[in-house]
């Protein structure tokens, strides 16, 4: 148990005065960082998607208040940057949940010290969010070892949309933590990343993995059903944007479709993530804001040239309309086997009761 | 009921000596035709995709097996060239029926006369898909205009995958004729088309329907669920390349994805296809073979450049690995609301009955 994982680049950096980022619209392509010295550049890189995830989306809105603070610490700024941090982007609520706890923390505070309070909460939940993958990460392990049992020592072979690694995280991720964990541990994992069309983060966990020495590959979003029609997934494993209070999960879109078919072919399916996206007062998924990200990300995508250099092209003829891009959908509560928590493994229905449980012992 | 709806341009022609036939790979940046001379290159041809769809590919065959003829059309040539295009595709199945059409026209006659034959063989099998088409259509607007009285007069909103349309008939399709023959006929209609990564044969039916005067948008194939969870979609309806006994279908990949949706949200899903796509051999989905495409589909896109010119580029890093790229997945006949053909609608489990009895009457 003594395995030291740890990702190969921070996701962020601060120092006190600036915060630095891992760009992820450069990944897979080129790792490249970006320096952000204003709560604006913050809210920016969260809304263009420069960071995503919604444990790191969480982190940064923190630190873009901490930048906030280092400016201007009055009330009103305060309450101003809560409010555009929050607007960046609608449906994670880890973000909220970020937010509210700055907003805790840094209120009671005369002005003066908030700057270095906001700088070490900002710090604090970063750190934690590198315990919360490893909890998670923990409490997903047994399903990998028991399909490890009825695979008799072949890989088991694990199915993920979008990427919820470590580059969406502050620490080894949260879908992709008992992966993680697995490998370290010896049990044999192989992984097949859906491309997670139109923004393709599918890549991003292919690179991850791949340089931790897991064997995966990408497929196409629409190649899930035959994977599974053809006993080519053991396992389901994604991230959550927000968890309903009656276990309905709001993730990348495109997860909605793998539940059902999962569940047409009797294949778990999980969902691993920390207790700050469940939202216990959203009643079930319809509740949940599903942000539409406009029509360039279906339009345009990214290559790549014989030297490696990436640029954005043009996809579609100028004489096809694309239509709604939602970036979310909502699976269900009863196509989920479980969720999984730094806590442990809950069942879908009582994903509201514990989540209550949970903001009121921290509240 | 006078309404004359005609494609804009001819998906195949043919005179006697060679074959010109729209060029798929081009659609929908360009619109580029290509003229056949020798069965060689009608094999090549199905094979890339410069043909395609289920009906066309059998139109194709035959006018393949029609070129091999007027060169020699001795015993051998025939069984050589039979046994080569089948084996172009594996999963269309209207493929090996228009084949086995024409053996069972020319192996009787002497080989000087075979040439002549082969043509109007092939020739008949063309303007009786045309007929096929307008039939399915008819078959299938029923459900539209069952769909716009619970509209109001609002639009029916109808999504597809792929294409199924004029392109891949030599009618006005058969996932699209219903379509097609609604707004012919003042039943207010708008598409939603999945962009069917990785070929993305979803721009080729916003082509076809946009320049058709129909409203069409492209979405992502990931967006399916959450589509319909909006209430956006009132009917799905798709083609088939291949229909078991048992009503499974397969068509292309992604298709069971939307079907286990839209069985979720109690939306219609609808298959439309000919008698020709009926496997009776076939007893369930699992004995349909399933075509793999290869990774370079994956890897690579199209992008067109701003004075419209379209190149193939590299879409992956070169870093990332590319997993299997079926073709094809088959949907459980059981997520079927009806398959619509053109005898009128048919219950999936009725299908291998329906089809051994057509094929019975035929042969």
């Amino acid at each position: 148990m003594a395995e030291a994982i740890a990702p190969p680049y921070p996701t962020i950096r601060a120092d006190g005065v600036a915060v630095t980022i891992l760009d992820q619209r450069a990944l897979p392509y080129t790792v490249a960082f970006r320096t952000l010295t204003s709560w604006q550049e913050v809210a920016e890189a969260i809304q263009t998607m420069a960071v995503r995830g919604a444990p790191l989306i969480g982190v940064s809105a923190a630190y873009g208040v901490a930048l906030a603070m280092r400016a201007a610490a009055d009330d009103s700024t305060l309450e101003k940057v809560l409010t555009a941090l929050a607007a960046t982007r609608p449906t994670a609520i880890n973000l909220r949940w970020a937010l509210a706890r700055m907003k805790r923390r840094l209120q009671p505070l005369p002005p003066p010290i908030r700057a270095d309070a906001a700088w070490q909460e900002a710090q604090a939940i970063q750190q934690e969010d590198a315990a919360l993958c490893q909890a998670i990460g923990e409490a997903g392990l047994p399903w990998l070892i028991a399909a490890a049992k009825k695979r008799h020592g072949e890989a088991v072979r694990v199915l993920t949309h979008c990427n919820a690694g470590w580059v969406a995280t502050c620490g080894i991720g949260t879908a992709l933590a008992p992966i993680y964990l697995a490998h370290a541990r010896g049990v044999a994992v192989s992984v097949w990343a859906s491309e997670t069309r139109p923004r393709n983060q599918g890549l991003i966990t292919a690179w991850e993995l791949g340089a931790a020495g897991i064997p995966v590959a990408v497929v196409a979003d629409n190649a899930a059903a035959w994977l599974m029609a053809a006993g080519e997934v053991d396992l389901v494993i994604v991230g959550a944007d927000r968890i309903a209070a009656n276990g309905d999960v709001a993730n990348k879109v495109g997860t909605a479709l793998k539940a059902f078919a999962a569940h047409t072919y009797g294949i778990p399916f999980l969902v691993a993530a920390p207790a700050s996206t469940f939202d216990p007062r959203a009643p079930d998924g319809m509740a949940i804001p599903i942000e539409d990200r406009g029509s360039e990300e279906l339009t345009h995508t990214t290559v790549v040239d014989d030297a490696g250099a990436a640029q954005r092209a043009r996809h579609y003829p100028t004489t096809v309309t694309p239509g709604p891009n939602p970036a979310f959908d909502v699976t269900p509560a009863r196509w989920i086997t479980a969720l999984i928590t730094e806590a442990g493994a809950i069942s879908p229905p009582l994903a509201g009761a514990w989540a209550a449980r949970q903001h009121t012992a921290k509240g």
